[in-house]
Formats: C-alpha cells, sequence, structure tokens
C-alpha cells in the first residue's frame, strides 16, 4: 500500500521534474548544435508532460495514478539517459536534470509498483 | 504499423473527448446532485487530462504515444461508464459524452495495439 | 526590473497555488452541499490551469510571463476571496487556500508591474 | 455581448492553432538550423500553452476567458510574424502556421473587446 509520505514525495518529485525539464528545454536551444537534437528536445516535451500529469493525478488522489506514474517511469528514465548523453558527463546542467529525472523515475516506479500489488 | 490517417484520427478523438469531459464538468457541477458525485467528477478530470496528453504526444509524434494511449483507453472506457450511470440513459448530454469517451477509448487502444506489435 | 530572486519565488509560488488548488477541488467535491458550488469549483479549476501556465512562462524565461501572471494575480485574487466565503472563516482548509491564492496573487501582481515599468 | 458561435468558433480557433503550434515545433526542430531559433521556439511554445488555457476557460464559459483571450490574442500575432520572418515566405508548412496562428488572434482580439463592453 503506498503511504501518505511516498504519494507526497512522488508528487515532489514530478514537480521538480516538470519544472527542469522546462528549464532545460530553453537551455538546450540556447546552446543549440547537439543538445538541439529533435529527439533530445522532443524527449524533455514528453518528460515535462508526463509528470505533470503524474502530479496532477495524485493531486487527485486519482484511482488512475499508479497507470500514469508507470508510463511516467518509463518516460523519466529514457529523459536522464538523454541529458546524459547529451552532456557527455561534462555539463553540469544535464547532469542535474539527469539527476532529477532518475530520481523522479525510480520514485514514479515505485508508486506504479504498489498498485499492482492492490490491484 | 500505425497509417497517418489512423493516428490524424486518434488526435481527433482525443481532442474532442477533452472537450466534451471538459464541458461536462461545468454541466455536472451545474446540475448539482448525483450528477455532482465527487468521483465521477474526478474521472471527467482524469479524462480530459490524459486525451489531452494523448492528443499531444501524437502531435509530437513521440515514440511514449502508445504508452500514453494505452492509459487514456483505459480511463475514457472507466469515464464512459461512469457518464452512462449517472445520466440514466436519460439525459441526452451524458449519453453524448459516453459516447466520445468510449469512441476515444476504442480509438487509444487501437493505437497501444499498434505499439506492441511493433516493439 | 525583475530580480532573479523574485521571478523564482513567483514560480514557487504559483507552483504552490497550482497544487492546493487542484487539491482543495477535490476537498471541495467531497464536502459537497456549499462547497461544491459551480461558480467556486469553476474558480478552483481557473486559478490552478493559469498558475500553471503563468510558472510555465517564468520557467521559459518567456517575454509574455507579465502579461500572464497579470491574469494570474486577478484570478488568485478572486479564487482567494471565494474560499474565503466558502469556508466561513472556520475551515481551515479553506483558510489555508485562500492564504496562498492571495500570497500567489501578490507575487502575479509585482511581476505583471514590473513589466510596466520595463516597456 | 458574445454569441454561442463567436465563443464556439474562437473555441475551434484556439484549439486548431494549439495543435499545429504543437507540431510546428516538431516541424522547425527537425529541420535545424534558422528553424530552430530559442526565441522562435519559445514562441511557438508560449502560443500553444496559452491557445489551450484560452480554449479550456470558454470551454468552461469561465468569466475570465476575456482575460485569457485578450492576453492570447497579442502572443498569438507575434507568433504568426515569427512563423513568416522564419519560412521567408517560402516554406508552405510556416506559412500555414503563421495563417492559422493570425486567425487565431483575430478571434481572440473580438473575445476581449467583448469583455470591455460588457464590464
Amino acid at each position: 500500500m503506498v503511504s501518505e509520505t511516498s504519494l507526497q514525495s512522488c508528487i515532489d518529485e514530478c514537480t521538480r521534474c516538470h519544472a527542469i525539464c522546462t528549464r532545460t528545454i530553453r537551455y538546450c536551444l540556447e546552446k543549440s548544435g547537439r543538445y538541439a537534437d529533435a529527439n533530445h528536445l522532443r524527449l524533455l516535451q514528453d518528460c515535462a508532460e508526463i509528470c505533470l500529469a503524474s502530479a496532477n493525478f495524485m493531486l487527485r488522489s486519482s484511482n488512475f495514478h499508479p497507470n500514469v506514474c508507470g508510463v511516467c517511469a518509463e518516460i523519466c528514465d529514457r529523459c536522464a539517459r538523454s541529458c546524459e548523453k547529451i552532456g557527455g558527463g561534462q555539463d553540469e546542467r544535464m547532469k542535474e536534470c539527469a539527476g532529477t529525472c532518475g530520481q523522479c523515475s525510480d520514485s514514479c516506479q515505485e508508486m506504479s509498483v504498489a498498485h499492482h500489488l492492490i490491484a
């Protein structure tokens, strides 16, 4: 079962991840070059949007939040890896974004698994 | 594989479903009583939000659109049944909303299955 | 001119206000009766949505953030008053929501005015 | 006063404009070069987001829809001009996006003015 604490912490992770991805889109567009890769930027948009949806489903205590969190976990993980790759382990901004996406992925994964235990 | 035609038609269904659910929330709040049931209204909010996300993922041609469409199909189906139940087969507005949610569910289900064939 | 500090604090206020309004919708639907008033709930939806847009415009450092913040300030103020009225000064949840909306309104008003000084 | 017909037509314009801007972001990222200009892409994101908010405020029949439409009119107009400039009058895709943004701007302007006559 999902505790109130882990629900609130997952909402916080999703909110943070939505915010950093939205900022990182701007950052990557300004850096241009490999940073402005179409697939990387689409992944950042996907990640920002699904994190927002996940947070909203949890804020409404929706029964479907584990389903949305499951998709969110997968997208965040992919986005984390894209940020790592684009940043090449050198760029602090990209490392921070990758870290936030990775934590959000773990937290959402936990929400999604909790669901399967109940259902 | 997903054709451009079925992709566009699924975007249209999701857009229509987002719009009618957003309107139906207002309608149900004004009718009050059983129409304003907390779970019914949350389902309408869930449905409006996930339809919008599905449409956006398809508009971006995101690789993750089948994942979001899969969740969308499930929520739309549940929302269709809630609208039918609340409307009791009498209320034309609720029947229309149920019909739109049902069609959107089918269309999203098709998108989601197409995905599993590819992956 | 707008400092980085006040921009970040306005993003935080908008994020908080979006979250509490989204929760309060659920709370009011469950309380039902005068809490489920159609205009009050629409105002909470308006407030949640415009706060999210304001936060996103600021996260993108968009030139148009003061315009969106100006509309946001007005809606938050109206929502704060609606929460106070519905809660009747007794309900701690509604007082908290009113307080958050009020602070967000002030912060967005400041952003909007800063704009007029520049333009 | 605003008729039901013009309200519905403005909802349709905003929905169309949200969709085309979302697609155009993808198109511009793939074209890269001057198409991927950071300010142009931010404008497309601003335009997609405010059009969605406008449509939602109108779908809810919110009293604040003229305020949001006013901001939307301004952003759509700026986005139309950016698309024209980037496309250089040659690119059919950018011309179509500019045309849709321009029509949406006019429609939202009308909604915004209608408001000032009432208030």
